[in-house]
């Protein structure tokens, strides 16, 4: 069976990061920043580092690094976070349902409105300007997806952050496709927050997930309670990361995310992308020869994904004959109702192909030929 | 280095539970509920074998069982999943900071008032008396703590949730402290949802926590996004668990935790509390005839923790002296002021002996004669 699914989660994960859970869990079980005796302090020093890894691959400081169980839990935070009453949101209809559904339901209470901004495949000026027309003068939040994780399309954030910058609201980027895989340093994009997933391109564990802040504004808490920090007021404290981080962390998988980062500094977005893309040029090259294949189009800057469909077969039905022939890919609408809309291909669902370090020029031979038997055969 | 800081993360964990951490990584790569192959489904369905194991054990169905990072995490999407705007709330006085800050950030922002309800160490009578003159025409739920992180003292939920079942009140229980040790049936106290951590008295590891549902109601979500179902929808889907459990969940986590649990049934929470509480009495008995030491009360129904401190000392001087003789105990004021207030410990917090079913007699024979040198030397 082979996996091509990476952009869901990466796997196989460097032997190093699933070993790390073990080890974690048996060498550093205190509970970290609870109690000053050794086991919390050095599970609490072992945090720390993981911080400092992450602060330095994504060039902010230890304290501004909030580690969350998810992607999807960062971008709440951060939303949710940034909101102001009456206020106006801007997002992007490439938006996965992990920044729809929080905006959505922030307009049914009537506590935001939202705008959705037509993003163009080819032209990222194009882009800017629909965020720019999208902007009122009540807007409080722009969030935006750094790539689709239905096209891999990259949208271009540092315009977007620049245009947020100039006009003085906050942005928060969706870095959950990106993170690991595009070289970008977001400290220059004008984000004040950048929400990743710790176990897609960053290799670490499921469980994992950061939010990155860029700035020092307070935001305001979705999730309060002990952090082993001033104990004694009713208010979450006012300093980061504890404000943010209320509960108990997950030791081993930060640990674990730790490693994973290692991997990715060690072998360079760089070179993660350049490999994952020479794979995914192989693949649509050959897509794009066969009749019966409808490859998604994603726009000259893209993250490693081919998005497709064979006919008019469902994805899910594409994705069900391959996966009997040994191939684990994804079908449907990949949480991104928007992004569907906005290719035109809601009703069947597209077949996603997600390389990942992993992955070898022969597995994409055998899948390229696997479709070509489907295809044909229908 | 012996640890007695079980109360705040359970070490060691039992061999089977640290070893699938690393081995689920390995196994069970693929992001369940995330698409239709094999890996997915195979992920998919071991979320589901703990999801069933944890509903057996708790008395609930498995769709109820909500997996969160933590108990902390659980508690707020409990809380502000049932409070209703202009709404108010009964806690009690020992509630830890996972309940009394989201409540007192309700009503900061307006959005509730709080009442807390003394609770009475040898009175359980007095205690529901106590609720039941804090409830009001416009309260709309009922939080409490099963057992109290300071002292042990085990609250009556079950005639507060007959109280709350009159009165048609949600209640919430935070059994953070008792779960897995409290042989209890949570689904016959009139609660409508019970919080519990994963990595205490379940013996999973760190990053884990189940919000336990005892009714059909639909909780207003606090963390919305993709759950892969009914994904072309702007809104949550109504149906647990993918109503509260947006993003990827932890696999690794989860299916530890299922080791977890099963020790405990294994060993059944009757057994394991009858070792820690015959510890606990052990440390108590030697404790109360040292002079220089003071044992916090705990009243009758209580579980194994012991607070204490040493003379006038600052609880914090008194815990690093224990690491310094190789004890790890949690001092200050375990994320819990409302407690401390109520035995009036805010000053110089407690010292907390928690032990775990790994802990022995032997041990305890060391702490108590360290202490005894520790408050003699004084």
């Amino acid at each position: 069976m082979i996996y091509f699914d990476n952009a869901a989660t990466t796997f196989p994960k460097p032997l190093s990061v699933s070993q790390m859970l073990t080890k974690a869990s048996m060498q550093y079980g205190g509970n970290p920043g609870r109690g000053g005796h050794s086991f919390s302090v050095l599970a609490g020093e072992q945090i720390y580092r993981t911080r400092e890894a992450a602060a330095s691959f994504f060039h902010t400081v230890p304290e501004r690094v909030i580690f969350t169980n998810n992607c999807t839990t960062a971008l709440n935070i951060a939303i949710k976070g940034l909101i102001k009453e009456n206020g106006h949101i801007v997002i992007s209809d490439l938006e996965h349902n992990a920044v729809y559904r929080p905006v959505h339901k922030l307009s049914q209470e009537g506590i935001a409105e939202y705008t959705i901004a037509k993003t163009y495949d080819d032209d990222d000026q194009k882009t800017v300007r629909s965020f720019s027309d999208a902007i009122r003068e009540d807007t409080c939040l722009v969030v935006c997806t750094h790539a689709s994780n239905v096209s891999g399309h990259v949208l271009p954030v540092s315009d977007i952050g620049a245009l947020c910058r100039r006009r003085k609201i906050p942005f928060v980027i969706d870095a959950a496709q990106s993170a690991g895989v595009v070289p970008i340093d977001f400290s220059r994009t004008g984000a004040c927050a950048v929400c990743v997933p710790g176990h897609k391109g960053l290799y670490g564990p499921a469980g994992t997930g950061m939010l990155l802040l860029y700035d020092d504004r307070l935001l305001q808490t979705m999730i309060e309670g002990g952090t082993g920090s001033v104990s004694s007021e009713a208010e979450m404290p006012d300093f980061y990361p504890d404000r943010l981080e209320a509960g108990t962390l997950n030791t081993s998988g930060v640990l674990a995310l730790a490693k994973g980062i290692r991997f990715v500094r060690k072998n360079t977005p760089a070179r993660l992308f350049s490999h994952e893309e020479s794979l995914c040029r192989f693949v649509r090259e050959h897509f794009s020869r066969m009749p019966h294949v409808f490859v998604c189009p994603q726009g000259k800057n893209h993250v490693p994904i081919i998005s497709f469909s064979v006919l008019s077969k469902h994805s899910e039905q594409t994705a069900a004959a391959l996966n009997r022939m040994g191939f684990a890919l994804r079908g449907g609408l990949h949480c991104a109702p928007l992004a569907h809309t906005h290719y035109g291909t809601m009703e069947n669902g597209l077949v996603r192909f997600a390389p990942s370090a992993f992955n070898t020029l022969d597995e994409c031979r055998w899948l390229v030929n696997a479709v070509y038997q489907y295809q044909k055969g229908k």
